[in-house]
């Protein structure tokens, strides 16, 4: 309060001679990217930060941090939303010490196994989608420089994920970094006329715009499995999610709803169409990743909105450039828990997994061999929110067991996950009480989760424990700041 | 930083007994304000902040306030973007001291009287709308409390100016306090089902939702002169006016324009719209409070966008509900000197005065008596970022000449006002001596300002100075934080 508390006859007026010139603004449009790090003054050091909507198709993060690597900058602190096979050149820059240390919510292929067998100098912190924005917004983590990819921008820095040759639609975790970052550079390959909208990211949060000749490949978006299954026992395991969310009796007027993009989730929301429409039932939302299927939904009025932090297909991109119920949200409001966020409204959620523990401790970030290759993204923070969170699963996936004593990594708390369905039955964690209840009330049976891991042991045998060596290489973070478990280094 | 400073070795992990519960979300509404007063913590010395987007239609300010003061809490500093005669009864509290200082960005009516008279114990603080934006984001102005007028509100706090029975479009000068405010509260007449969209606040900037029978009127947005002038010199000031615009070469493909709402400038949008048609020129966007007039002009295709900070009539309210390039922005990307502004990318902006002196100095602060009777608003932001600023006024206004040798209040630095428009002829600032050449060129008349002044004078004689005391009251301060001028009590 400067001037509030000061006599207000010792404060002195600006004399005429020092009164702001108006005149030309400086362009903020830059071509030469390694000039473009020495104006901005990148050095040892500091920490640089990307979003992932353009996903595997993301050329962004790679030609920055090899300019970076170029210019013998060391020690950097890479804050990227996701990383992504596509980005394999990055493995050069931890093993030379370019980038020390990683911050990131999802990391599958070569950089992920790079980081597990202990290449990198420093260590790696996976946080939740929402614990991202939530480090960012609070100061806890340091973006000195955010390199954000803009489909579109115009000359002024104002950036839309709508519009622009590799248009991906919504731009929710850049959001946090734009704020935040002490210097912003929309990186994009498409000037839009002034002014650009709809605007995601306005000009006031851009310091440089770097004109590229491309970002990526739009198709790139579509990496992973964001197609319904096919496989029958896949189908009956998404029924039976179906009968398990009827019973919980959340499916009614007004339901709210997310599914992970994997096979199994999608048939669930296939279902779940089916059976809305049946019963004529109309929800209101419908959040998360976007895909295509949630797109018909909304369109055949069975969601009155959806929330969007990142399109998962270019279906979803193009809905949400011309439907005003397609909602788009920044990282912090889906999923923050500093403050009042989407998930916090879900009933449902479907979620994947790579392992569960008979705790429910749900694994994402490592897989079957310790490899570091996904993290939470959204898993944490719905599994957290939702009144329900359901893990969908087989038992087995290339003949290992599904269900542990311990998971690899605890990514997702098991107090809160409630339910798994696998193609055996339906397992109710012990602490919802309420559902075990409402499941017996419904005749849906259940079974307890030990029972589920004999039987699938009795199939293919105790899994061989994965050969850790003792050195940590990295955290598993909790959406709130804690840290919920150690990633250790592979034997290799 | 936290984690990656620290040894890897020495980071515990959260205990299971510690993980957050899941359950059930506390409700953010509230109905009784006394009780909300209470749970707040609000408390004698404290910052309470209000926007002004229901103008005089207004009534969450005094109903707030006079809650405040009935819990006995004093030496409130009140943060309000603006103060209008329909809040009379804040007199009371100035006199009691409930509210010691006041930061805003306009004042007009009582309020605005008394502060002249000394009635406040602290001090005022008028501020530009976008110094006031940079003020409360660079922390220079605390909120301790933002009470945010909310035409709809969903029960998780999402804020739509579009939606309810008292919708008043854009909620620009809000975005700064929802943000910064240490605590928020929805003030809301209208309950929306979840999620409430589009909204211009979202939940995640929320604490509160405090519900009331009304907030106020919608019909109050239309205060003050939003019509066209009928006065045949009034309409040769605005013909003359967009002779001086031609002048500039300014009016071409890509116009960038913004005019203020009083008649003479409403007139000058009036001309330019038929001078569109008639030569097909295309402009980018105008900008500012928006009118039915430029709603009209972008209905028309005469310009790409609308860049609206506050609705200034129902017209526009209407408008930003449905179209697409009817685009809402915040204070901050409005007119923020600490950011990329809109202001900025403005070619020609008409701008009313109260008074100018010779050196091209604007007060829109006080009146004719001296009595603080407006604020800069827009006026400071828009006259340094356009291209060209242009004053337009008659010579007189109750028999009082417009032009001195001192303005009363600096409002607006005369180094960024370029072309004053009269019934008697264009002045042009000799700063500008690139306007001075390219008005030669199109062979329109000027003439010097001091002469303009004389003949005012030899009309209506010398204006008599306004008594003042010598006791400082106030400030007027530059949108980047300095102070232009004092603001003296008024002899009564």
């Amino acid at each position: 309060m400067t001037y509030l508390n000061k006599d207000i006859n010792e404060i002195e007026l600006l004399s005429k001679e020092d009164y702001p010139q108006k005149g030309k603004k400086p362009s903020k449009i830059r071509e030469d990217l390694p000039k473009l790090i020495k104006e901005l003054g990148i050095k040892d050091g500091d920490s640089i930060s990307f979003h992932h909507h353009l996903r595997n198709g993301d050329r962004v993060l790679v030609h920055v941090m090899k300019a970076i690597q170029k210019a013998g900058i060391k020690d950097i602190t890479l804050v990227a939303s996701s990383i992504f096979p596509s980005m394999a050149e990055i493995v050069e820059l931890i093993e030379d010490g370019t980038i020390t240390n990683v911050v990131s919510s999802y990391i599958s292929g070569p950089v992920g196994e790079a980081i597990s067998k202990g290449k990198l100098k420093g260590k790696v912190i996976m946080q939740s989608h929402g614990g991202r924005a939530r480090a960012i917004l609070a100061d806890e983590v340091v973006i000195n420089y955010a390199f954000i990819a803009a489909p579109s921008c115009d000359m002024k820095g104002n950036i839309s994920g709508t519009n622009g040759p590799n248009s991906c639609g919504a731009l929710g975790y850049a959001m946090s970094d734009a704020v935040k970052g002490q210097k912003t550079i929309a990186v994009t390959d498409y000037i839009a006329g002034y002014p650009n909208f709809p605007a995601d990211i306005t000009e006031d949060y851009i310091d440089y715009i770097y004109k590229v000749d491309s970002i990526g490949e739009k198709t790139g978006i579509v990496s992973g499995t964001t197609m319904i299954t096919k496989d029958p026992v896949g189908l009956k395991i998404a029924q039976d999610t179906l009968k398990a969310m009827i019973a919980t009796g959340l499916v009614q007027k007004g339901l709210s709803f997310q599914t992970g993009a994997g096979g199994i989730s999608l048939a669930v929301a296939d279902y779940l169409r089916d059976y809305m429409k049946e019963n004529e039932i109309v929800g209101s939302f419908a959040s998360g990743g976007i895909t295509g299927y949630l797109v018909d939904m909304l369109e055949e009025g069975l969601f009155e909105a959806l929330f969007d932090v990142q399109c998962f297909d270019l279906k979803a991109v193009e809905s949400i450039g011309k439907n005003a119920n397609h909602l788009k949200m920044s990282g912090s409001l889906y999923g923050n828990p500093d403050v009042s966020c989407v998930v916090d409204n879900l009933d449902i959620v479907i979620l994947g997994a790579t392992e569960i523990d008979t705790d429910f401790n749900v694994n994402v970030t490592t897989g079957s061999h310790g490899m570091l290759m996904g993290g939470s993204g959204g898993h944490q923070d719905t599994a957290f929110g939702a009144k329900v969170s359901i893990i969908v699963s087989k038992l087995f996936s290339s003949r290992i067991p599904f269900i542990k004593d311990r998971v690899d990594v605890i990514t997702t708390p098991g107090n809160t996950v409630d339910i798994l369905v696998t193609e055996r039955g339906i397992s109710i964690n012990p602490l919802r009480t309420d559902l075990i209840e409402k499941f017996k009330a419904a005749k849906v049976d259940i079974i307890d989760i030990h029972d589920l891991k004999k039987y699938a042991e009795s199939v293919m045998g105790v899994p061989k424990k994965i050969e850790k060596t003792d050195r940590i290489v990295g955290l598993s973070q909790s959406r709130t700041g804690d840290i919920l478990d150690y990633i250790y280094e592979v034997k290799h």
